[in-house]
């Protein structure tokens, strides 16, 4: 079998990867860096900078407190920029190391397809090479969308892509959407000093997390000076003599913020045109490519995976897909359970989240129990001077079944993966209080969070 | 039903809420602070100093590399100190508003069985309160464990409890006993500028936890200068003029190691004997008190849990024994699941374990596969600074079940309640690997560690 992945971000590379284990002969194909997005312009990136951000602010407030003596504390922003560069370096040629492992051969050049069967790969130097293949995985992903508000053309105005790379911290940013993307961005510049505004257009940041974890991020942000304008809609950015001013309408009136840079971070789109799909009959639902469960699109010989898919636009979503693409091309059962996505955000708390809301629970008709525990409660957060979280568990009334689990606090982004399990394989309430949780540890509080469903918590105040 | 408990520890105090709720009339008595070791001088306490003095140590080494100038930094030990003592106080004070609000009634006093169903209670001043129970739980929890070896009786050989609240960061500290205690104390110290050697007569340190894991602590403590000496005995501790010289025998030969001080970390011995138990014939065993699967000891009116009955003394073995003894002289069925124990060490890398180790799971005679994960390849571990984890598995090679799970690296102990989850449910590795686990987490490298079985993993080198 001979194999062809268009695009060599999580997606691709790992679908390449699985496909040559299982005995594929593979061509990856990439116009830019390995990694794509996740690891040049988003999650590893803005990792980066959250991590040493969050540690400054924290030590800003916190180093008298816990016994640290640090009379002059300031980040070396450069330095930074430097350390983000390198650790993209690195995995860039991890991967790169990983597929040569794989013995996946590797092109660099945009591709274009020009037959069911056939790629035609433009190279650096303008040459073009075609390639064969048998089946090909379209893992192109996606790129930050734009909105037609009049002034988004300023060169004051950014994406994500540039706000990663700032000469600068800047005295004030304006960042329009409040999702993941928006409140991580909020999280590093305003830790930085800067003066940041949120404006949301929906009710609450983070739309598809529960509220009683976004809460805990609400009040993080507050106390840190970030404001938020929720129910508001941007109507105009102009350029004035300090900066930028935008002109938004929220439930109270209109109002203006001012501020040096504006962050456009309202979504991404899928990166489907162009690729010659449409000339061969592959079927396109709003600017993204349609697969079925296997990840087929309507010409057999064409998957598609990950962003330009459209759908959860996640890194580990596109990889599992990857994975799912390249064993069902090679005659393989995939298994991969997609009820398991977990949500990450970075913030300080963190949030994570997987399966159903409260919310989404009861919008469903499911008749659902629930079960919170406070940070307040737990040791080891108290150590790590970070009580500001929540536990909270979406049961299944006359079941018990767990529905979802949802997270603030610290080291919420990987305490998910249990929750993760507990969907996977359909466990209770019951299952998790009957384990035993380590004590100090954060993880207690998911015990704590599963006993308090049957109104049963030992530390419940 | 009338339920005195016999000492406000993790098992005690926990006992005595479940038991408050399923309707019983509780007292509880404790001579000393609620809490018990683990609050006041054992897991909560050292995790204070750990947090602080691991921070420390990272900022000394990494604060430059990750972008943060930091041009003078040191610990302030008295006022470390004094966030320790707060923490103990407002989490003794959280437990007596837990037991106040669940209507246990709380005496302070030293207490002895005079009668299958009566505890005389010396109190404070002196005065003698006789209390009548239906049923009693013995919580008495343990002490440091005292070795005969000349020298030991000298001040500057300190138990953890004094090595706690050392009024300054010795210049020097010989560790006699590698074990939990041991190592998290050379953690601390080793931090902090003192020169720590451990002395360990086994021939590795954490005997129970798995070898490849303890061996990433090994690099960490040869890092950081700790000298280490397995399959070594101490035979004398002496005064000289500069502080203490231990003498120990290890298998290449004699050594003598100087120190301003030697702690003595070799275990804990359950504090069993002058509760009067023995004259109502309770049977012990090797100075514990023997109990059967529900904690009842030979008398029936009489249940013990904890330290104070041998075994596994953890804080939350405590707690889920103190649950089983409640529920069951309650009428209730308890289903916790003991096999599902985890331990954590608070080092850097953090320790965890749950399960069984390759060589426990091999001398029981099971056929077993492994798969390991290196946390040099996992991005969000290098984004941590801290890439010198692994994260294994164990499991039984003809069903796939998953036997044990070790990890050594950043959040470790926090991850582990993943693997105590998986055994409740007796996962097998394939509902590891279908299971999505969030990118970039440090959680990753347990899907991938679960691919490694059957040598499938898309990250490893």
């Amino acid at each position: 079998m001979n194999i062809v992945v268009l695009g060599g971000g999580p997606g691709g590379y790992v679908a390449a990867i699985r496909a040559a284990q299982l005995g594929a002969e593979v061509t990856l194909v990439e116009k830019q860096a390995l990694g794509g997005t996740c690891l040049n312009v988003g999650c590893i990136p803005t990792k980066v900078l959250l991590h040493t951000s969050e540690l400054y602010s924290a030590l800003k407030r916190e180093s008298a407190e816990i016994g640290l003596d640090i009379p002059q504390l300031a980040v070396d922003w450069k330095r930074l920029q430097k350390r983000k560069d390198k650790i993209i370096r690195i995995n860039t040629g991890g991967i790169g190391a990983l597929l040569k492992k794989n013995k996946v051969a590797q092109i660099t050049g945009t591709g274009r397809f020009t037959g069911i069967h056939e790629l035609e790969v433009t190279l650096g130097d303008g040459s073009i090479r075609t390639l064969h293949f048998d089946r090909a995985i379209v893992a192109t992903g996606s790129s930050p969308s734009r909105v037609p508000i009049p002034g988004t053309e300023l060169s004051a105005v950014i994406t994500s892509d540039e706000a990663l790379s700032l000469p600068e911290v800047p005295e004030s940013l304006c960042i329009i959407g409040g999702g993941v993307i928006g409140c991580e961005f909020a999280s590093i510049y305003s830790s930085l000093g800067c003066k940041v505004t949120i404006i949301e257009m929906l009710p609450e940041l983070i739309a598809a997390m529960d509220r009683d974890i976004v809460r805990c991020l609400r009040k993080e942000f507050a106390a840190a000076g970030v404001d938020v304008h929720t129910e508001t809609r941007v109507e105009l950015i102009e350029q004035t003599a300090k900066g930028l001013a935008v002109t938004a309408v929220s439930p109270s009136g209109s109002l203006v913020i001012e501020a040096e840079k504006v962050l456009l971070s309202i979504g991404r789109r899928p990166a489907a045109s162009g690729l010659g799909l449409e000339l061969l009959g592959v079927t396109m639902k709003k600017g993204a490519i349609e697969v079925d469960r296997n990840m087929q699109t309507s010409v057999p010989s064409i998957y598609a995976i990950g962003d330009c898919v459209g759908g959860i636009m996640l890194a580990h979503v596109a990889s599992a897909e990857g994975i799912v693409a390249a064993e069902h091309m090679m005659g393989e059962p995939s298994p991969v359970d997609f009820r398991t996505v977990p949500s990450c955000v970075y913030t300080r708390p963190e949030l994570s989240s997987v399966g159903l809301t409260e919310e989404g629970a009861r919008e469903q008709g499911l008749e659902v129990k629930t079960g919170s525990f406070s940070l307040q409660a737990n040791g080891k957060s108290m150590i790590m001077g970070e009580t500001g979280g929540l536990v909270k568990y979406v049961t299944d009334a006359r079941t018990g079944e767990i529905l979802g689990l949802h997270i603030a606090g610290p080291r919420a982004t990987d305490m998910i993966a249990q929750g993760a399990l507990a969907l996977r394989l359909e466990a209770t309430v019951d299952e998790i209080e009957t384990t035993i949780h380590a004590h100090p540890t954060v993880s207690e509080a998911l015990l704590e969070a599963a006993l308090a469903v049957n109104h049963r918590a030992i530390h419940s105040h």
